[in-house]
């Protein structure tokens, strides 16, 4: 599909009902929009939705009614399907484009285009094999990591193999799914950049952030992120590059290492991130507004930082702290409000903005 | 009912489907509560809450079941009907309470609520013959202001009388509903004071805004309101006694009028205000989500200004810049993504923070 001519009043349909999906509604409500959302179960995101749809990915009459009760769709995760992006696609405007969410969806696709544009990348290896395992163990050396091509996040289906461990182990962890050997990168720091790109090719960054994770998942983000500017210049040349590249339209979000005076690109998320979560209190326009503007084909928001900030995830039964952040002056609670505190679930977030 | 034991997960009930309740169901969802929406007609608010309920608001078993589905209600506006209060009031914990609506929604009352509290007011008789409207005016002198008691908002059901004018044309313009004289108040500003108070009687409140109307409608909001400290000490304690006396629960807003080094309460709103969106950007705590954290009997935020703060409403067709404000840096445009754009319709408001 073209180019949308969406107006306060349109719909936006979103795939995903997390709490991704959840902030994007409430963003996309303050600026007169309704919100439909698709997904395979309930989640936070249905709470705060005009619409409604619980059905699967693959219900193809499922998504035509969807796409006949929407003006344009957007996404909250990357593992939307390709039919399912493919078929919405030819019935309305889908942003980012399936180009996009096919690329960030498979972590030897993202390698290679990313190294495709001169973006430095980890050094890599397809695994489809244990002796490609064992090939690419010799190339790379240890430590290094065997991921899953698809389907991976917050640290999952990923394992570390170190000198001396046995390369079929690892390779049967992971279930025999075709997978990525990385070798190691021998970084100082962990930064993203959080940027949004307009249909007309407009770009507005964020400053990077420092993260800092825990069990693989994300615990903490900091502003300023206190990277030298030629690094922070790098960082967003590179986002830049890579949204360019997909003419990409909605927020995206790069993870980086910092390694030496350069950046290693980690992974690209076709979506707002955890880790601009910040935004929402901690800069002149959240994310999820600038999202909404951005697939709308709006003049992106004022992206500038209001103080300095530090976003913490609450995850598993931390949220049962909730009480207690209401208590702290300046403290802004985000309870996402899931039925079940599982372990490594995130629950919700925090931030604080010293001004 | 008693204490409300309120926590995330719980159902927020808001009686009223506008604007008001809209923002305050995005504040509710930010903090882990589902709300469920209970109006007659939809409206804005329908768009972001969990439950919905369309029905009168005299449909008894409607409100029964409603009040079956949520743990406590609130309301976005203050012409509930006293029968639907009590009904809903026997089932769950009513927020703002049953009197403290009785006596908003009655400008007499209101009048001899506040002159009770020793809180100046302008001079009033009540009216409900045009004998009764002749002998207000000879009391009051003119010019003055003929209002209907209930029902009146943005500046309908009332109307001006100045020397000369027929009281029987006046009274007729009334359509001889009970109604209230007031006399002159010879203000040079008028401001609001929005506060929060919670069940164990902490009171909150931001600072006073200067208040410009047009047409009887709110027009812009500023802050800082420019007023002497001694009349926004002297108005804090009028909103603190007001909201003390009634044992209040929830964001309400006084109007008031500064008369020299004095203030004179105009009207008592049960309830989050227009004169507050200013607090969305531009302050810690937005009221939304401190009226959520009071009726819930959650630690109220803190209410500190963030900077020079400008809000203007956006009325009838004025909602038609909406692209032009997307394009300003640092507009917070809010729209309200009401269908129709009627004069005098409050469509939407815009925030300029200086920070």
């Amino acid at each position: 599909m073209g180019e949308a001519r969406i107006a306060p009043g349109a719909t936006l349909g979103i795939l995903g009902g997390g709490q991704l999906g959840r902030m994007i509604a409430t963003a996309a409500a303050s600026l007169g929009l309704k919100t439909h959302v698709f997904c395979p179960d309930t989640g936070p995101a249905f709470d705060v939705a005009a619409g409604r749809t619980v059905a699967a990915y693959e219900d193809e009459d499922a998504l035509r009614r969807f796409a006949a009760a929407i003006d344009l769709v957007t996404y909250e995760f990357e593992n939307v399907p390709g039919r399912t992006a493919e078929i919405l696609a030819g019935l309305v405007p889908l942003r980012p484009n399936a180009a996009a969410l096919a690329t960030a969806q498979d972590r030897l696709a993202e390698k290679r285009f990313a190294a495709g544009l001169g973006i430095p990348t980890a050094p890599f290896r397809a695994v489809e094999s244990e002796a490609d395992l064992t090939e690419a163990l010799e190339a790379l050396g240890t430590p290094a990591i065997l991921k899953t091509r698809r389907f991976g996040y917050d640290g999952k289906g990923q394992v570390r193999i170190h000198a001396g461990d046995r390369p079929g182990e690892a390779y049967a962890h992971l279930g025999g799914a075709p997978a990525i050997l990385e070798g190691f990168v021998p970084f100082t720091q962990e930064i993203s950049i959080v940027a949004a790109r307009s249909p007309d090719g407009a770009f507005a960054a964020y400053e990077p952030c420092l993260n800092e994770h825990r069990n693989g998942i994300l615990n903490v983000t900091r502003l300023p992120a206190g990277i030298p500017p030629g690094v922070e210049r790098r960082a967003v040349e590179a986002a830049e590059a890579i949204a360019a590249s997909l003419d990409y339209v909605g927020v995206i979000a790069v993870e980086m290492f910092v390694v030496g005076d350069d950046i290693v690109v980690n992974e690209i998320a076709p979506r707002v991130h955890n880790s601009g979560h910040w935004t929402i209190e901690g800069a002149e326009t959240s994310q999820f507004e600038q999202h909404v503007r951005a697939v709308c084909g709006w003049p992106l928001g004022a992206t500038t930082r209001l103080g300095r900030v530090e976003m913490r995830n609450l995850i598993g039964d931390e949220i049962e702290g909730w009480a207690a952040l209401l208590a702290e002056p300046g403290a802004h609670l985000h309870h996402y409000g899931k039925a079940r505190a599982r372990p490594g679930r995130k629950m919700g977030h925090v931030t604080r903005v010293s001004r």
